[in-house]
């Protein structure tokens, strides 16, 4: 019989709130400013229909044997030229999650430190401490140099520590779970400090091309392209069913990444492969990206003027210049995750805060996302969610 | 600059030697007997493009969101349907590679022992060196007692080093890479010392459904449900280019693989698994399949008749009953990685045996695969293999 014996000691894993959530619930019937899931409007259903039978014609049996492990050259190229880089330096993941639990199976080892914003994405926590790292997590100060020095501290006690940081996880746009981006200057400062403590970068950038407003700051990958790793993702620019992503390194690091993933899954998805690489050379995924945008920065704007509106006073929110989501500080005390049964109950679901801070702090925090429900269903959620808070 | 310190000791990784073929010469320009890929004849083209088209259809929107970790609830119950297993058993895995790597990710501590078989699948082997498993490989005895007693030896002797094996990990079914299976004493046999010596077992079988001659043998999962996870894979009775399996096993075993799952990749591609989900319920599978074990049979007889005539004395191999590949034994003294760039130059590639022992033993064995040429390019393949050995 199966027994608790036979397993590792697992308790450096945890779930993710967010799936526990989705366990529990069914996201279409109730509010759900929970998950980060694109809206399925988005996705282009007959395009991609058409395109499937154009690569089957194309390709035939190439489509659906196994492919190199690095991804198929098609889409390989098609991402190098789209970001500007050589293909040598593009890898192809079985999606963006993957990429960074990859950069982590090959970089860290058990207590080494990975440094993140605080807020992070839970995602990558959770691979983070899988992998049994030491996460540091760093808040965002506004003055500059004020941030320098909070992460200078914590890069002091590290090395005090007599530890090794490995790489500095960081979502420079329209970051998850806050939806702020770090300036031109931000990115520099760190990539600055990264030379200077001699550590990686592993820049995960999911939503960089959902920007709503102002103007793209160049990506950490282009100030330091030999110490970041970029990890890009098909799932909110094309769908996220397809879980396609790359990663755009320096050819050494890829070189690991490809042993490591001959043993993980031996290569991406083919077909699909070749269905992103066709959407992405023909034009089809800029003109669908373009109209994701337009709906997004709609939702973005409701939900901003819904919050200005029905919020209780005390409760301050994030402006996000792009992505699919906003942060929302209630009044010191609030629980957000005790809150939770009550929000459920009344119908409408968030993220707490306290999952994406490393050190369990920003329980007084949640996070909205504005990309699923309709227009109808915001309106309705916030009035729910407004009428409902202390 | 990215520098060796950054990375974590990758000495326990090691490179597929299959894929490092790949890297190096064009598969269809030589004649390959190396890699396990399907004849992609057998893939049903036709049928596929009108599948994706009724799922686009059927599905909509959900056929390309995100999805449920265990896999779409379709595809789960199809499986589950078909073998004959409550679904709550059943786990969709992004190919069976991945399924390996979960169960070795969820139950291994550095330096506690999986015991395989001696000579075991090379991917296998990789996945448990990249998480610094102590591999021990036993090897067959035709002899049943004889056999059993190489078990106890073994685990008497892991037991007297105060280690713990967590798993066997076999292949019942037409191995990789021999071809071989194991009667159904031999699997009562192994399930009987897991019982006696408390360990799990992984059984891997991709190829259990390509079977050319006799009887099916009952699973290792059906003699003892609790103690066995169950590896299935789409690869070889559909098509490997949509990465998918499937893992049956007890549900506490599952929700250990749930957790790690959604740190590794959160969900398998979603429209995928409704195409694979359709081609099961509609009976096009099973066609398909019939299909594929008439080619292969065909293939198989054929490489037998052909290394009866123009294989050098002193040369022996295995007779599958199923599967994909036969394992070649020369004489002693010969070694087949030696004598790879000989056999490349020439324009025939192998697989040397001796990467399949985890001893480094098998020297002068070669696995070879008989799915993937045509039947004009097996006979071209072995004449040329023949005339070039020693």
């Amino acid at each position: 019989m199966y027994n608790e014996k036979f397993s590792k000691d697992v308790s450096s894993f945890f779930r993710s709130p967010v799936r526990e959530i989705f366990k529990r619930v069914d996201l279409n019937a109730i509010y759900s400013f929970a998950g980060g899931y694109p809206s399925a409007d988005t996705f282009p259903l007959e395009d991609i229909k058409q395109t499937v039978a154009e690569v089957i014609d194309k390709y035939q049996g190439k489509a659906f044997q196994y492919g190199a492990t690095q991804g198929v050259m098609e889409l390989r190229e098609a991402v190098a030229r789209r970001y500007g880089v050589p293909v040598e330096r593009v890898q192809i993941t079985s999606s963006s999650q993957q990429g960074i639990d990859v950069c982590t199976r090959v970089l860290v080892d058990p207590g080494d430190v990975v440094l993140t914003s605080s807020p992070s994405y839970l995602g990558a926590l959770q691979s983070f401490c899988s992998y049994r790292a030491d996460i540091r997590g760093v808040a965002h100060k506004d003055d500059l140099n004020e941030y320098r020095q909070a992460y200078i501290k914590t890069l002091d006690q590290v090395r005090a520590e007599g530890k090794q940081v490995k790489f500095l996880y960081m979502i420079p746009d329209f970051q998850n779970p806050s939806g702020e981006s770090l300036t031109l200057e931000e990115r520099q400062m760190l990539v600055g400090l990264a030379e200077e403590y001699d550590f990686l970068i592993v820049e995960d950038s999911p939503y960089r091309e959902l920007r709503y407003e102002g103007e793209h700051i160049p990506t950490m990958y282009s100030l330091s392209p030999d110490r970041v790793i970029h990890l890009g993702s098909f799932s909110k620019i094309f769908a996220p069913g397809f879980r396609l992503g790359w990663a755009i390194a320096h050819p050494e690091i890829l070189d690991k990444i490809y042993v490591c993933k001959q043993s993980l899954d031996l290569c991406p998805p083919i077909m699909d492969q070749y269905v992103a690489a066709e959407f992405l050379e023909s034009g089809r995924l800029d003109a669908n990206l373009a109209k994701s945008i337009e709906l997004y920065k709609g939702k973005r704007d409701l939900l901003l003027g819904l919050l200005e509106e029905y919020m209780p006073a005390g409760v301050r929110w994030t402006h996000p210049q792009g992505g699919l989501f906003l942060f929302l500080t209630l009044p010191e005390g609030f629980d957000a995750v005790k809150f939770y049964d009550t929000a459920l109950d009344a119908g409408v679901a968030y993220v707490a805060g306290e999952f994406f801070h490393p050190d369990g702090s920003g329980k007084n925090t949640m996070r909205l996302n504005f990309s699923f429900m309709t227009k109808e269903r915001i309106t309705e959620g916030v009035k729910l969610l407004s009428k409902i808070l202390p």
